[in-house]
């Protein structure tokens, strides 16, 4: 279930909104700790200097793209665009190397052969020789820069603070799952954190917990799996259900359900409305058995599946999640590598079935895929996990709706790393575009991020005084 | 005059001592930041628990190995093994990939094809590696490590603290240049510094100063060059007098009296006497001139060649520094790369011939050396110069007398990163085995890092309580 970080990454809402930016590249080594390999090649990032004050040394608002394309992130990373006026800030948002078109060896960049500079160490040094360049190359730099960076990108913005203080002189770091590594936090955590979205809908976990037995016991007969097939709706011929998909599109998508919990209707995948898991729990919404649980759950797909859309279409259970457009192929090489995130789910304390996490199996599957065993303490051992206590000036935020918050950092070691908990939101709420729908928890986020921004670059402003008068 | 460098790392004096330790070796990967290499090689490292109080998490004293054989580093680091007792420390003395044994790729290591991964970041992930696996793999760590090192290995143990402040709970950093890089310091510091303890001894700069052009003068005539050779003891026949080498050869002898100015006598690469450039500057204590300056050169070239040998020998100044049985050959590698170091003399300022730093021709060398061109601000964007306002719990100590405080970062810029300047010390004398000649400056430096060491463990074993009870 490991796989679910990647689906967490793409949750992006209100698609409505266009920011302005030019394209633009920048020359980085494909290895920035050896000499060995001497290709270089080309990340992608973009830019925005409307409302930049660069006289008077305006602050850069860095954002430490994700594993996807990075105009994703910066058509939805709201928050950087809507309060950069008022910083007269220049915003620049740097792609990821291998993901979007920042691929080191083109259409190959994903093989076997190609895939091994695919990791965040070399990706900070990407953002790190950026931001220098952003600096015009200078020893002492002029101009403020604050990273922002939501989930894997949210991860990046605190490592870039913690791993080059010099350059970044704060981060913001929303739903950054950087204490989810193995023997940091319980496996189960997360899908119990999407649980506990369900079971505020009375009877809804319980119907759904309730379901998979009698999904499973209708698929194994003839009659049962045509009745599933018609009444779920579902892609394909009804003889051939592959039972196992079908489980682990429905978990998926309760998941996801949990991830884009928002208070607007969202965008994602397939589109959905505001507050989506009430929304389908009042399918759900008393105890249900047999054919009428099963057309609950049918309801709950739907939604899932065809909400907004013109033309209702059958689901396409065996697609799993499709994310090319995304081209997020990457992640997949880092979850098995450096970026192990056990997930499991215990049937007891959650509503999935018991599945129990297996780092044996998953190790053999990486080395099957990429011809490499995880590193499983490599992201301990450069980032440090939770042990934060020489860090400073980040702030981490959490959703307590998000499940990624199972690996969130949650005690706050110093007065300059920040943990802020948001009631009622769902993955990095805080960094997505103001919403008339938003509540004051989120409200309150974003104004304490300000507060932050502010001290952060009052601090440099400060300690530089005799590089910028 | 970069090459300088390589040459201050391995002033060890004091070889009377000898301290016990067991040789271990500990497997690292080839690559720590990405995933194309699988190799993996073995690292040495010495150990001793003789004054380990482990079941009371006593301190592992780490430290992190220069460019050499590390058992010269042990024994050498005499204020490690001497303070061990009170701290009831386990000590570690950690080889540096591609030096010593600790050689990835065998006999081939140091070839154009297989050096690339001889950097500082491999080397501090090797020593992450081996302190967590020192750490028993455990998650929150128990046991405080207090790295330490001078020179290079100075410049590491604060590198250390600063990319792993999770592993390490403290610093010694002695005699490191971190302030060394481009831009960061004017080239000509160095000699300065150098000419600075001639100067304190009447005429001995002047005299050498002057020496320069009278023995190009005296090298350019047959007669003159068969009286050098006989002056001076050159070994190699007369009529072909390399003067290029030999005034090469004589700064090198002055740069290394500089450093290895200590109280006491040493024994680098040839043995010298306590105060050496005293002892030298008293061949040249008033105004000389031609064969009668050219008399003192050579008697203060006598001390340098000849000092405590038994039978005299000729100087074999084509030979240049020969650290062969040092193992350091990879430094020139290192030098090329990232740690590029500009030094050069004005003949102004310093006693020396006029030698600008010209890049271009340094570059242009490394590259027909080792097919690579160096990266000059790799190592100040990997580490920050000297911007350590994020940094903590360092102590940076420098010798007034060291040459190599010429890369110093002297102002201190918060309570946890402290700066010691050493009056009347030499590089990295406060490392060394403490001896009676020791005057009170480097006393006194010795105690502060005593209280610092103690304040790290505490406040580690303060944060760790949950941990270690």
């Amino acid at each position: 279930m490991w796989r679910y970080l990647l689906l967490s990454m793409f949750l992006f809402v209100n698609v409505n909104t266009h920011y302005l930016y030019k394209t633009k590249w920048f020359e980085v080594p494909l290895d920035h700790f050896g000499l060995g390999r001497k290709e270089t090649f080309k990340i992608k990032y973009l830019e925005n200097e409307d409302y930049w004050n660069k006289n008077e040394y305006g602050p850069i608002f860095f954002y430490t793209g994700n594993e996807g394309q990075i105009e994703a992130f910066a058509n939805y990373t709201g928050f950087m665009w809507e309060i950069a006026a008022e910083y007269q800030a220049k915003i620049v948002f740097a792609e990821h190397r291998y993901y979007g078109e920042s691929k080191p060896f083109g259409n190959k960049s994903l093989e076997k052969e190609y895939i091994g500079y695919l990791t965040s160490a070399q990706a900070l040094a990407d953002y790190a020789d950026l931001i220098n360049y952003l600096q015009n190359n200078e020893i002492k730099p002029r101009y403020p820069v604050i990273a922002f960076g939501g989930s894997y990108g949210g991860m990046l913005a605190a490592y870039i603070r913690i791993k080059y203080p010099h350059l970044v002189a704060g981060s913001i770091a929303a739903s950054a799952p950087i204490h989810m590594f193995p023997g940091m936090t319980k496996c189960d955590l997360f899908n119990r954190i999407v649980t506990a979205s369900f079971k505020r809908n009375l009877y809804c976990s319980e119907n759904i917990q309730k379901s998979w037995h009698l999904i499973r016991s209708y698929s194994s007969s003839v009659n049962g799996s045509e009745y599933l097939h018609k009444t779920l709706n579902l892609c394909g011929a009804s003889n051939a259900t592959d039972i196992n998909s079908l489980i682990e599109y429905l978990e998926s998508a309760y998941v996801t359900l949990a991830m884009v919990n928002y208070p607007f209707a969202s965008s994602f995948l397939t589109p959905l409305p505001a507050q989506p898991v009430a929304v389908v729990c009042q399918y759900l919404n008393q105890n249900l058995a047999n054919e009428s649980l099963l057309e609950g759950i049918a309801k709950v797909i739907d939604v899932y599946a065809n909400y907004g859309k013109k033309t209702k279409q059958c689901v396409d259970y065996k697609e799993g999640d499709n994310y090319q457009n995304l081209d997020a192929g990457g992640w997949d090489f880092q979850a098995c590598t450096e970026m192990v995130m056990p997930v499991c789910s215990t049937g007891q304390n959650d509503m999935f079935e018991a599945s129990p996490w297996n780092f044996t199996k998953f190790s053999e599957d990486c080395y099957k895929k990429y011809n490499v065993y995880p590193r499983e303490n490599m992201a301990r051992l450069e980032y440090g996990g939770d042990l934060l206590q020489a860090a400073s000036n980040i702030v981490f935020s959490y959703g307590l709706l998000d499940p990624w918050t199972a690996g969130g950092f949650i005690s706050s070691v110093s007065d300059s790393v920040d943990v802020i908990l948001i009631a009622d939101a769902a993955h990095h709420l805080d960094l997505m575009p103001s919403s008339p729908d938003d509540q004051s928890p989120v409200k309150d986020a974003r104004e304490k991020h300000k507060q932050h921004i502010s001290k952060w670059i009052d601090s440099f402003r400060a300690r530089n005084k005799h590089v910028v008068t």
